[in-house]
């Protein structure tokens, strides 16, 4: 046993086993025990097996009430005789699940730190092309049956300022269940038959993006018409509802997301 | 020299040459030709002697005239015979400077892909345990010659959203020249003796982070008349204005920024 006795926090970053930092596999590496949470976000290429092997370490795939029903017991009993890893998709504090075991690890007196990896919040943006200062708040749409007005309200709060709107989309991976885009936009699409503020019609430009990080993502532009049917493939997915747009964010969506070549013009 | 004519933009990630992803330092082993530039942001510990020893290759880089003023031609016609990546600080399309670089590539028919790397933007909102989802537009303080009331009026239209704002400080890393935690106060300071909405007062609770990403961050929580002289160590340095705070925010604060106890009792 290493006599260092602390919880490091290890972001996986986006897709599969390759999207970890070098700090972060190192870290995996010289750990006494590593402990990985696969269900706050969805890593469709990953393998455990190939992981392992990167690792040279069984890796402890604990699932949700393992982690939340026992509030962490036990990582935070290995935590307290050696030095541990919880490894984590994306970036590991981007979803708030995980702040309350932190919060537990400290009053415990074991150290925390953390490893950062690639989050969908800032690779989403970017590979659409969009200016990350120019998003309001972000919001998530959750699966019909908890449907809820809160994102419609988010982007009209958005749009009143002239900003962007990132929706992501909810999933269980544990569940493999995953809202996808065309889902979304239909959810939108009934809130604003309800509400008629105007803010989300057939007429209105969404951006769509599936598998970011993947070697194959599939981002597209266009009205909400188009994009309800449109095959965005596999999860995870996430949405952005564009507030006003700059001449080079339109470059941008025309070339990298295929938007109408119409939309030139409309820009500031 | 490989068939494949591309151009891949490269995450380094934070704080060192262990930053960057498996799936980004196999890309670039593999490339024709491999540039970086190192400054759009600052990686306070990365050796790039040991860069080129993990990459088994020489990288090419480039300076702020290279890329912005030639409009990327080294890189451009470099993609046009072979496989090139673009090594960029944090997640590649956070900064806007590259986007139109990423378009020319593909006005020449030259194929881009993004491989993403962790950015201070998440990273600071986790390592401080703010909720993500709070956040309204984040914005960028300037330095002083170029100070601009947008900061101010960014804190001000978050804050009657009950919203946090992540204020990024300016720098220059190839001149060497960062704005720090206290010089950000002082501008917001002297921003609010002009304006006197009551938004920014020496009262007021911030949350400063240094270094985010490397093994010594320092994250500190105190109100404004506090931290303008806290020593925050060196570069990168960001800025938290937070507006209203959840309960579990408020022990996170305190457990992991040292915020003063008695936020206790004004959460929601």
């Amino acid at each position: 046993m290493n006599e260092l006795k602390q919880l490091i926090f290890v972001g996986l970053g986006l897709n599969d086993e390759k999207g970890i930092s070098l700090r972060g596999l190192e870290e995996t590496q010289n750990a006494d025990m590593a402990f990985m949470e696969l269900y706050t976000n969805l890593l469709p290429d990953f393998s455990l097996h190939h992981f392992e092997g990167l690792a040279g370490k069984k890796i402890d795939v604990l699932s949700r009430s393992n982690l939340e029903e026992e509030n962490g017991k036990t990582i935070l009993n290995a935590a307290e005789k050696g030095n541990v890893v919880l490894l984590v998709p994306g970036d590991p504090f981007v979803a708030t699940t995980h702040v309350a075991l932190r919060i537990e690890a400290e009053k415990r007196g074991i150290k925390t730190r953390i490893v950062h990896g690639a989050s969908a919040i800032s690779a989403v943006i970017g590979v659409v092309g969009l200016h990350n200062y120019k998003f309001g708040k972000t919001v998530t749409v959750p699966f019909s049956e908890n449907s809820s007005e809160t994102p419609y309200n988010v982007i009209a709060q958005n749009r009143t300022l002239g900003l962007h709107t990132l929706c992501l989309l909810d999933l269980k991976a544990d569940e493999d269940r995953f809202l996808s885009v065309n889902e979304g936009i239909e959810q939108l699409l009934r809130m604003e038959e309800k509400k008629r503020k105007g803010i989300f019609n057939p007429e209105t430009l969404v951006v769509g993006v599936a598998r970011v990080g993947s070697v194959n993502p599939t981002v597209k532009a266009d009205y909400a018409e188009k994009l309800r049917g449109y095959d965005f493939g596999g999860p995870p997915q996430s949405l952005i509802v564009p507030g006003e747009l700059h001449f080079m964010e339109v470059e941008a969506l025309i070339r990298f997301a295929g938007a109408p070549e119409k939309l030139r013009g409309v820009s500031r």
